[in-house]
């Protein structure tokens, strides 16, 4: 009667919902990818912003053949590990508005996921490996996806919360991104004794892309009710508000952090990371805490995301735009924020009538989401690391070191930096 | 009882549908600007995008006064070939859900079907001869829309089926923008034999604003549902899916295309040509056909952008953003493509009880999308023809040779280039 | 019954129209942050965005603190000039959904008033000193938000229509930016006598960010009927056609004023400058005017908008991004403007039964109107003298000369622009 899934729009009210804020949570794909052009070397500009854009074409294809189906099948075999049906998406009539709006949804989500990883390979990976890597890399993400948030998933029947993804998507992504990082190599020179390594960059970019990140995670966090109708209105409600607050938590928390240790200076890359790190923590408790809890959980998580940056970068392990920082260790944080803050919701039961440690819930939920994040980070450290290892073997995943000198946009796209030339001919036509 | 039109919103739910997809398929503008800024030459940069304010300002005028009418007004002596009412668009307090937001939907699609002309005739228009193009060119637009999309419009009463405009959009758009390449003649030195053109561009622009008309297309084509009650919302949601799954078949298609026959480089013009044009691809067929065959079709779309550019190019046709290719050829593809795929729809009737070629519908919608796209193509290429010459004579419409030498930035807007003085200034006051 | 509010969404369908608004709204604030990056020069871009995202944290901590509950607390003392109740906002799970979509709803509309003066302060204030004050102009902003919107205010009380804000959010951020740039006094050099002063920037970004608040735009407009349900959808499609033809009418002022006073050329500022004063004019009377009327009171303001940024100059008062005038002038203008055009509103009563001058209803709303902006400026003026005074006397206020000669980005970012050296180097590689 309700349709294929035990969530998922029932409405045309809730397919607005829902569809709107697919709509809006695709744009945090051009976040994402002018924030990670901004944190790059010129040279390299125009390859990442390729890379986002293969982000969502060769994720979006693997997603629609089979990430889907492993997410949210309900075939006959679909077991509480994987989800079995739904490959190569299709439906009737009938089913179509609950089915394709929620794969619409789901797919956003995905290509997110993927996406946080490209900012971590930049400027050393070749193009051609970063393809077969995203249209993998949907493997990664889909499996988490169904242990949390399917009617069957094992981690759902515990007890576990992740209203929008802290664990399935940010988690997921930011360990997949430190695995990444760290497989990969420093780029040439980073981590060089006489510092000559420029990290030049186009902070004014990398601040767009934060801009619109933000937006658009309004949207990733309260379009996480999968609906409007019923409660999910006061869920999606109290979730703006919370996320809000959650942000403007870790920009405090960035701003007081940069000022007190940085000699009297605000670090773009601080409150950048700050702000997306608080969002990340926020991310799994949205639509079940109260908004000074919110406040809390987003000052923790921006000085979690600056303190891990640090330790990231003293372990030499080059990842230019701190994403195992900020979606992971700050997405291991808003795990762990449920267990510690979550009301039980009588709205919809998002909580499975829990509540967490600080709400006298005792111990219960935050051993679930404990345990739900260490999975999670096993799961994931380890298939990323045998997705990178048979790439290398096979197609090769490093650009040659003269390739790296050079610039990925010379290289994989021909693309030669505007003319010095052109411009004084202008300028001189013009005096 | 169901208010002036015999389509558009008839509940706040629907206008909540309508209004929303509009305001996001107004961003499309943006994307639309950068895309265009991303391709000229940095002398012209600022200029392409007043052009494209100009497109929404002097476009949405004319469709004020006598676009909306001529295309949907139903008042006595509106026939099959023409619209009359609403000029000067105004309606009762009764009727102004309907009405209204019937407007600002249209609207949003008239103004993208000027915009796209604008990067054909980029970096050697005068500014004063586009503006009277664009207040023009809305009568180009607006008597298609009529045929196509009015209750009494012949071509719909035949049958056509063109859901977000394949035909009436983006073939408009397109055939305009080869029309105005070819009258306009290339830019000076596009083809001269020593190839010292250099067309550098920025293509980090050209991506960014590539992301945001991708995102916006999913307004665009589900929106096109003109509402989200009865069975709407399911036609909306496979949409949704049909348009993503088009633009993973045209990547694919780019990525592949410009691997084998580029040296296995990635040509970032190749890929946003195959993005846009499968996305262009999919516009008329998105709410009736499956999956699968969107990807075909986008697939199809993505290697016909490029093929078509190549082609117009060795015309020597000088069009900067590949609009003909983009637009043009993916636009008659995307109608076409109804003819081959299209499933008779019983949610709302959009196909009038009609399936194509491959769905054994025999081959008489396949010859009304022929009919339509050949009708579109010669009404669209002589009007406009007309008018440039009517502009020509009038008020001239090429910049002279020395202004376009300087660029239309600082000839048309007294811009300078940001002064190298300064900036050698503050880089000598930072050691 | 209708609960905490006598305003705000009442249904899921109020409140999915409410968020999306809001969401969209939100971006405004990246329109900003490109349009004053666009304007400053190089040195002070990044600072100007870090100024913008400030906005959001600090003033969005005041909001929620103290300004929400200013605004619209209706608890016991709750009063014509004040709200009282709702600070640190929270609330239960039964009010869960119209007390919060109201907040968030509420406060993309405050950070929006505080980001108009970041502008005005740009190239010259201390950052610390504009987090101070963004934190406190919450309170400039949150009264006027009382007295006109809440159901106890005393200008509302008195018949005052200002739908989305003309007053309440232009006016008051216009008559603070006017009055922090008069009281920091000019930039260095700005007015001086050999004219080399280069405000060169860079009118692409400034024009991106003109799109963006143009959409947005039409989110913050419509969505300020509160709701959809009722009669308000029907207002909110007449606001859509309103806003968008109150832009059409302010961009032909401002195309023509800069082709007949500036030699036949199209002023970019010129361009941008009426098309934002269009809006923010439009933004008062946007669901009780009719759309010749929108396209009167946009030309009008396009004009004005113009003309003020003029006499603010030669007042040598230098505000870099003209907002005294976009917002100031052209605010007052658009509560004017409802005096004169308002006709009364049937559906949901937002003129309580009355209409302007110009609909037969005599001087009655005029003078009410007019009342409300000498109240609102006073106020504003006032209250930010004060404030500055305090700020300047305690943590001061304006950069050091030398710090302004070296620009924000270095001084207080830590930035340095990208390095020539590497640039030339990537260049010889590709040689």
């Amino acid at each position: 009667e309700a349709g294929p899934f035990s969530f998922g729009p029932v409405t045309w009210d809730d397919a607005t919902w829902i569809l709107t804020s697919s709509f809006i949570i695709f744009t945090m794909q051009t976040g994402f990818g002018l924030l990670e052009a901004g944190v790059v070397r010129r040279k390299n500009e125009a390859n990442i912003m390729v890379k986002n854009a293969i982000d969502v074409i060769f994720g979006g294809l693997s997603y629609w053949v089979f990430g889907f189906g492993l997410s949210f099948g309900d075939s006959y075999g679909s077991n509480p590990f994987c989800g079995i049906g739904y490959f190569f998406v299709e439906t009737s009539e009938e089913h179509m508005g609950i089915v394709f709006s929620t794969f619409v949804f789901q797919l956003s989500f995905s290509t997110t996921a993927t996406t946080i990883v490209s900012g971590a390979m930049a400027e050393r990976t070749k193009l051609t490996a970063y393809i077969v890597f995203s249209f993998l890399n949907t493997l990664i993400y889909c499996l988490p996806a169904h242990w949390y948030w399917a009617s069957n998933g094992f981690l759902r029947k515990l007890g576990i919360v992740d209203v929008a993804g802290s664990g399935v998507v940010h988690l997921v992504g930011g360990v997949s991104a430190f695995v990444s990082a760290a497989f990969l190599k420093p780029r040439l020179g980073r981590y060089a004794k006489n510092n000559s390594f420029t990290n030049a960059g186009n902070p004014v970019s990398s601040l767009i892309g934060t801009f619109i990140l933000w937006w658009g995670w309004l949207a990733f966090n309260c379009g996480s009710t999968f609906g409007i109708s019923g409660g999910k209105w006061k869920l999606a409600s109290r979730s703006a508000v919370t996320t809000l607050n959650a942000s403007v938590g870790g920009g405090v928390a960035g701003v007081i952090i940069s000022f007190t240790t940085k000699k009297r200076k605000y670090d773009v890359e601080y409150l950048i990371n700050s702000i997306l790190g608080a969002l990340v923590a926020i991310t799994a408790p949205c639509a079940v805490v109260k908004p000074w809890e919110s406040l809390v959980i987003g000052t923790i998580g921006g000085a979690l995301a600056i303190a891990s940056s640090i330790v990231v970068n003293k372990m030499k392990i080059d990842d230019p735009v701190s994403a195992s920082s900020v979606h992971g260790t700050c997405g291991l944080w808003g795990l762990l924020a449920v267990g510690l803050f979550a009301h039980n919701d009588h709205l919809e039961n998002t909580t499975q009538g829990r509540s967490g440690l600080f709400q006298g819930g005792g111990l219960y939920l935050f051993g679930v989401q404990l345990l739900g994040g260490i999975i999670t980070i096993v799961w994931t450290a380890v298939l990323t690391l045998v997705m990178l290892i048979c790439i290398q073997r096979t197609i090769g995943l490093r650009m040659s070191e003269e390739d790296e000198e050079r610039g990925a946009d010379f290289v994989e796209h021909m693309i030669t930096i505007p003319s010095e030339e052109e411009y004084r001919h202008t300028v001189a036509c013009m005096t």
